[in-house]
């Protein structure tokens, strides 16, 4: 069985569309790599790329990528709603098939090291490769953004983990990381224009408030449909699975007398997070997942 | 990508240890197929053979496959709880992937004819293959079992559909089919031991006395749990999803104040079947199964 490798690199342009074309290319033209898709989003102006690759194929493809997104992408002029710090603003990897979480920190290690060498981008780790507590998460490392980093870069507390402690003039610096798993972005979506309900839910479901712990959550408004969402980064599915942060909202919203309209899953996620699902609403016993036809076709 | 054909062999013995290990050994030693699983039923004294394979090597396998039936299966000394007619029973199969329901007809008709060639067994065709209205499911084809068929094969309606009007003498006869897509074995378990409502749920969930008209069902007690089930052949998991029957059976059984204990999926199904049960229960919006990052691997 081949190793593959999950990677989910996200880089600061969502608007020009050369560019992005530009930037997502390896991955189309590497063989033993393949792009299951990339979200573009102009608001945020920033590409999530979405790929598999086999480690050395992934390897090169990830390497041009970077390239690519240092030579188009100039940090003094880019702006928009999410926070970033570089052009390839973070490459982070989980293992997939055939390989170890250790095998995937090493590997996602060589990368930074030949980014460091090959583009001169400084260097942070997070996840299962942070160097620190505090910068297991992208919040800290992220702080200040592009511009205010470029101020405290200097300091011992920001100092980067590969390279000096300054900033690339135009592609700023990039976070590489390895975890066990990507996060499942799912969206419950309540009938109702309350945005007021939907924040109070989203506290009550995320785990820094007292929610689950493994569970972030904000209410937004979606304007278009005139509902509000409790909006949650789920970080590990096998530990909270969806049917338990879905019934919770649902019994929650019951409260005022509110019911869910639908849910929607944002960007890829694992077949076990939804096999996971229609086991506990079937009451399904002893399920053998070898008993999926479709499991026995990858190789 | 590869064409695959999924096929659901069925031969007449679940007893012998090393008859089972030489019929389904030609499915571990041929490139290009893939054992999915084997089951042998001792009461039934019958082994369901569950395999994947690409056109040429999975011919190869089943054309070895019922020579090692027709060679160590004697149908005058068999004998078990369920129907047939042959050492080789049946060769059922479906398409799985780049594959048209056509090219699988085609691909079984070749097998029949080379299977009556090599070993003198006499074909019936059923599902798809079928001659005519009656013999699309085994009912008929099946009825009087090996015993009965001997003594009516040579009239006009019972006569096989290759080879002259009589059984092999030792391994019967073999039915041959293709069809859409494989049943799914679902059985809903109550919490109760009162088969009489067992029996009645089966009766209002199946098609022929006005239920589903794709599901097939029995009330069945599982003596060593001390609890009924209602066991269901789903014939068509897309038209008739399982949440629907599940949800169905629940309803059914409330109305004896009875709950459902748990449930089981008999052998293998599609990932759809699964999926569309998360998707009902989560009622999730718009999701692509181009998300699930495992249908990305297969190839």
């Amino acid at each position: 069985m081949k190793k593959i490798i999950h990677a989910v690199p996200n880089f600061s342009d969502g608007r020009r569309e050369e560019v992005i074309a530009e930037v997502i290319k390896p991955f189309l033209n590497t063989p033993g790599v393949k792009l299951m898709g990339h979200f573009p989003d102009p608001d945020f102006n920033r590409t999530v790329i979405e790929a598999l690759g086999e480690p050395a194929p992934l390897k090169k493809a990830l390497m041009e990528m970077t390239e690519a997104s240092v030579r188009l992408i100039d940090m003094n002029k880019q702006s928009g709603d999410h926070p970033r710090i570089g052009a390839q603003d973070t490459i982070p990897i989980f293992p997939l098939q055939n390989i170890t979480l250790d095998e995937c920190k090493e590997f996602i290690e060589e990368i930074a090291v030949d980014i460091h060498k090959k583009f001169n981008l400084p260097v942070y780790f997070s996840g299962e490769n942070a160097r620190c507590e505090e910068r297991k998460a992208l919040g800290f490392i992220r702080k200040g953004q592009y511009e205010g980093l470029k101020e405290v870069v200097h300091t011992d507390e920001r100092k980067p983990d590969i390279g000096e402690r300054k900033l690339h003039p135009s592609a700023g610096a990039i976070i590489c990381s390895a975890g066990i798993k990507p996060l499942v972005a799912f969206n419950v979506i309540l009938d109702s224009n309350r945005l007021d309900i939907a924040k109070k839910i989203a506290k009550s479901v995320r785990g820094p408030s007292g929610g689950f712990s493994t569970v972030r959550a904000v209410g937004l408004l979606f304007e278009d449909r005139d509902q509000v969402c409790v909006s949650m980064n789920m970080f590990d599915f096998e530990k909270t699975p969806l049917y338990r942060t879905y019934e919770f909202i649902k019994r929650e919203a019951a409260r005022y007398g509110i019911g869910t309209a639908g849910t929607e899953l944002v960007g890829t996620l694992r077949q076990e997070a939804l096999v996971s699902v229609a086991e506990y609403f079937l009451q399904l016993e002893d399920f053998d997942r070898g008993q999926i036809i479709e499991n026995h076709m990858i190789g």
